[in-house]
């Protein structure tokens, strides 16, 4: 019977995702983008703030860090771009391509694209004692926003949907600008993710709507010689309406897909890993361990929905093609491993 | 085939819940506690001890720290009393209601209540170097226990079952009582929780029954000026009978049922967060950051069942409408959020 | 349709496991090794490499540390052995035995074996400073190998299956030899596991390939008067051909079968947990807390797959029985539960 075996896996918390304007979805369920979208009504704070082209209260604050344009748009997006697997050598199977959502980095006041939307999306750096400025602009179907993670920030540059509570910066409607200020305060520093959580979240997050950000301390040492953010996540039937879950690093899937790191004897490597999805993860990277800022010794990290986790290989010396993955047997085989190569 | 699908699934852990005296539960079917009242067996530690009115082995000690009378009762809960979803604005549709455990607290010697029975049960407080007195009466149809985490007790005052093993506190027959000693050593500063361990857990922890306790060190700077328990649960179809599973935070779903947290600015503000679940969550405060005992900023906070995480904003600095949640999304839209309002 | 629900399933990251030389495995269904085994190509290094008897080029190296032989083969392994659920004194119904993988030791150039295979394999011991040697035969039907944890080792050391970068020592063919050479660093100490990493991981893993090995400080003080090395995992129909999935701590499920604990008031305990599973656990035992090494109180501790976690109580102070058990609780009914006696 249908409604028992949608009952029994509701049980295990799997059934029915959420509900958005009315519309229950589910994981196996591609979600209607374009249904929702109409469905969902505008809160009443937004509604009064429409009047001005960014409604963003921002104005009159002075940034003191770097600037950011960023658009979400909507993008075909490959999980799997070479249909292969080069951790077990074999093809990958099935559709791979879906109609994604990303952010994409623009030159001052939109004028030009700096490259294409990825998954995640760029990378936004700022410096302890500096306030972050991002001018943000939807181009996808539904209202969607910026939400960070890490960073300090007023009530009203939050980026999240609150119901009949919501402010303009939670709910970016289609074909309209944002500003939002996120500060750097001392208690901010590391890498942290931003993504959206505007109504229709999490399925357009499972589209693709998340990146990073790092807060550096200016009174560190030097940078590190090479550094590596990396996202592992999943992206899933209901916003990629694809038969297969995909478990990704980066928006891609299997070793070669994935990101492949370098690095050389010697150097010192920074990795700034981040999770964003339904499930928990443990990170591993194979010929080397590192301490936590307790010092213990590691070598598998656990981690949970949208925590952070890094940590720095202070002097390179292991050379050799390593695999990085998710230490959960079947994220590892759904495509949640890379390759490090250290020369 | 129904033999194989649930084959299929006890393949993910999630089939056969477990097996109570011959009856085997499964998530989505609820539990008949009159057939299990009936058919667990009396342990013969227990039966042999039914002599006294308090089996306790306790009476000869002498209690340095607080004293709760708890009883362990049936009562009709309401998982969502107003109906409504204030995150996403929406009302939350089905029933709600169903019949729940809850430990509630009395005056001296069960004289009187304080208050109704609730989900979680009354906090225990107690200051290092004294010892709890907790006692215990049964009034719901089977076996239950007050089985602590975190503190010193001793074998006996353990509180949990463990077959023909197990002493009178871990087996509280429906009318009888038991008396609690737990000490408060300094190991066991902090936040825990207490929980039922009887025969028919965990459905009777499903059902309500379990709480929060605090070891204090009378060491420490002055108390905060506002202190917030949180237990992260679920309340699912085997103990509730609703159709659909909840995620719960103090036995509450959904923001504006969940516990509104209110603090301002400049206050110290303490949170003390538990999970008692079938699964893991991540927990996360909007527009705050903290560090944990290592020096780690962290913002989201991995949990697993039965954890404990306390952190402390030294001085609120940030007014506004917060959302704190589990940031796993099936978690978070079935109900796992609520507001922190900061003035 | 089922289709559907298998596709319904895989949103939740449970229906197809991996895919191994052509054949989709799903968790449910057993795996046909020898099928597998036909079907699995040598990679090129390694067919390359086949004019040697030992292929490892740790030939030339000097092994200044323990020196193991340890041998893959098949056996018939009993979950359960005593048939009963002495937490719960119920009997455990169903078969429980069925045709495993496990390490098993001998004595030089694999003279006679010391005492049986077994799950998980035996213990490896080595000192910081010192190179551990792990002789390695393939026995079982399909390639095979060792993977450490925690230790340094070079990149054709690794025991990885990488697809057509593998070097001999992550393919393991039946009936050939490969010798390991692991070094343990300072940055090493602690509690690890080893386990296969061949192109037919996890299956082989859920079938027994894993042990743990330890790596200690000379510097340190005094060992433990009592140690002991627990394994949360699970025993899955994929890999056993039961019915039912077994959560087990070192091969065994449900108290009595799972290692009972034995310890002495003032002696000194070490406890040195590890997990290799699909699911995240946590590690509770009664009556005792413990402090991580950032000093924070813990008496319950979320693990993920291939996670360590070691504690040691410097002064035993609680007579009784305790359990010790995983606190998610379908994973404590399904059998991950043991003794742990203080007398």
């Amino acid at each position: 019977m249908e409604y028992d075996r949608r009952h029994f896996l509701a049980g295990t918390g799997a059934a029915f995702f959420c509900t958005i304007a009315g519309h229950r979805l589910s994981l196996d369920q591609p979600a209607d983008m374009s249904a929702l979208a109409q469905d969902i009504k505008v809160p009443p704070e937004v509604a009064a703030a429409q009047g001005a082209t960014d409604a963003s209260s921002a104005a009159g604050k002075r940034a003191t860090g770097a600037e950011y344009w960023i658009r979400a748009e909507t993008m075909s997006w490959d999980i799997v771009p070479n249909g292969h697997d080069a951790m077990m050598n074999q093809r990958v199977r099935g559709k791979t391509k879906f109609s994604a959502y990303g952010y994409r980095q623009y030159t001052a006041n939109f004028a030009s694209p700096i490259g294409p939307a990825t998954i995640p999306g760029p990378l936004l750096e700022v410096n302890v004692g500096e306030t972050l400025t991002v001018h943000f602009e939807n181009d996808v179907d539904v209202p969607v926003t910026m939400h960070p993670h890490g960073v300090f920030y007023a009530n009203e540059m939050d980026g999240a949907y609150k119901g009949k509570f919501t402010t303009p910066g939670g709910f970016v409607q289609p074909g309209r600008r944002f500003t939002y200020l996120w500060e750097a305060h001392p208690d901010s520093v590391g890498a942290w993710l931003y993504h959206d959580h505007g109504p229709a979240d999490p399925v357009t997050i499972f589209k693709g709507l998340f990146g990073s950000l790092i807060v550096r301390d200016p009174a560190d040492p030097a940078p590190p010689d090479a550094e590596y953010f990396l996202t592992l996540h999943s992206l899933q039937p209901i916003a990629t309406g694809l038969r297969q879950q995909f478990e990704c690093i980066n928006g891609r899937a299997y070793a070669g897909n994935t990101p492949t790191l370098h690095a050389q004897v010697g150097q010192r490597v920074a990795f700034h890993v981040v999770t964003l999805d339904n499930d928990f993860h443990t990170f591993h990277l194979h010929g080397h361990r590192w301490t936590d800022p307790s010092g213990e010794i590691i070598d598998t990290k656990v981690m949970g929905p949208a925590e952070s986790h890094t940590f720095t290989i202070e002097s390179e010396d292991n050379p050799g093609r390593w695999l990085y993955h998710c230490h959960v047997f079947t994220h590892l085989h759904m495509g949640m491993a890379g390759w490090y190569i250290v020369k």
